[in-house]
């Protein structure tokens, strides 16, 4: 059988993917997921489709890949123009949304592994730096309901799935992020309104699960 | 006297600062740049106009700050559209060219380092992951003229500031990037034959000289 013509190298825990699967249903495309399982080695579609970097997710359309999911974003943004812009008109406006994109990408994602994939002194730096980074984006957002000003957009995208760990930072760092950033918890559930994004995020009780498990695997603990 | 419309945050050896130079000479856009002084503390306005950061190079259009280089250089191919188009127009190019700066931004910058910043056995890591991603560029190089195909665009913008540095790196470390990578090695001089890039990239042994410096301020010597 032919494979569909979207088709998402997927893992139901990985915020990257779900990023392209937020992008996917605000575009209205319809794709196939396929699931790699991240506590299992990689596919051999995965290793032939981005041998370069080896990570999900890819998308593929029209047999043809395409990797890093904030290449895949603009990608989507790009092919499916016809609704719910990602990224701003203005081009001002579209380098604010990729700078902190970029940000976001260099920053948090580091600082949350640390949160999460160690214990101790680590994991109490990894902390700190949590907060300050999203005290950087909680700054950002202001008063705004999203990053992106009245709509959902890119940053938006960006940055909405580490909601669904934030229940494993919290319980496996022993810390509330609320106390120190009351505008991005409430910007997060203003998010999970949307369908799009809250069909596209896990429960966060089964992320923690799974983060249990891929400590052990790591042999955090 | 009030500012010129378009100011750049500049340092004449830093090679992200280099590819904004490229990309303003290539659209033909006039402006002032302001040098900083990488061996000294930063000045106030770059701390003022990138916060977050703290780095070079800021573009500064109408008096409203652009950061970081990748995205300076969209914005800088947005708004300056008429002439010399930076990225390909078919999505799916745009995809490519995004993905390997995004390589070139993550991977090789930071294996530079390893090259020109230390001694000893992790600089003899970074030089074998140096080669290992360029040999990645030769690659995906080919036998084509340049990165964007029969026409000097983003990806090349991007790697080219590099090439000043090529002479650091292969002083320094005690190797030959061409008997690796004679295809990049072809394709940087081809690049140095266009006039925007030879007049925005430095003297590669005034650069070793800048290295040595940096060395020395950086306790490696």
């Amino acid at each position: 059988m032919a494979m569909k013509e979207v088709v998402l190298l997927d893992s139901w825990a990985c915020p990257f993917s779900m990023r392209v699967r937020i992008a996917l249903a605000q575009k209205g495309v319809d794709y196939e997921s396929k699931e790699e399982d991240l506590l299992l080695p990689k596919s051999e579609l995965l290793l032939k489709l981005n041998p370069v970097h080896k990570k999900i997710p890819v998308l593929i359309h029209n047999d043809r890949p395409v990797c890093e999911s904030l290449v895949i974003l603009q990608y989507v943004d790009e092919v499916w123009n016809h609704t719910n812009p990602l990224l701003p008109f203005d081009p001002y406006q579209r380098a604010q949304a990729r700078f902190w994109a970029d940000f976001i990408e260099k920053k948090t994602f580091e600082t949350t592994q640390r949160v999460w994939a160690t214990k101790g002194e680590e994991q109490e730096v990894g902390k700190k730096e949590f907060i300050d980074h999203f005290k950087f984006l909680e700054q950002q957002l202001g008063d705004k309901p999203y990053f992106g000003g009245d709509s959902f957009g890119y940053v938006d995208v960006v940055l909405i799935p580490f909601y669904s760990w934030f229940y494993a930072f919290e319980t496996l760092g022993d810390f509330k992020i609320e106390e120190s950033c009351p505008k991005i918890i409430a910007w997060a559930k203003r998010c999970m309104q949307k369908e799009n994004v809250a069909s596209s995020l896990p429960d966060q009780e089964k992320v923690y699960e799974f983060v249990l498990a891929y400590r052990k695997k790591l042999g955090v603990d």
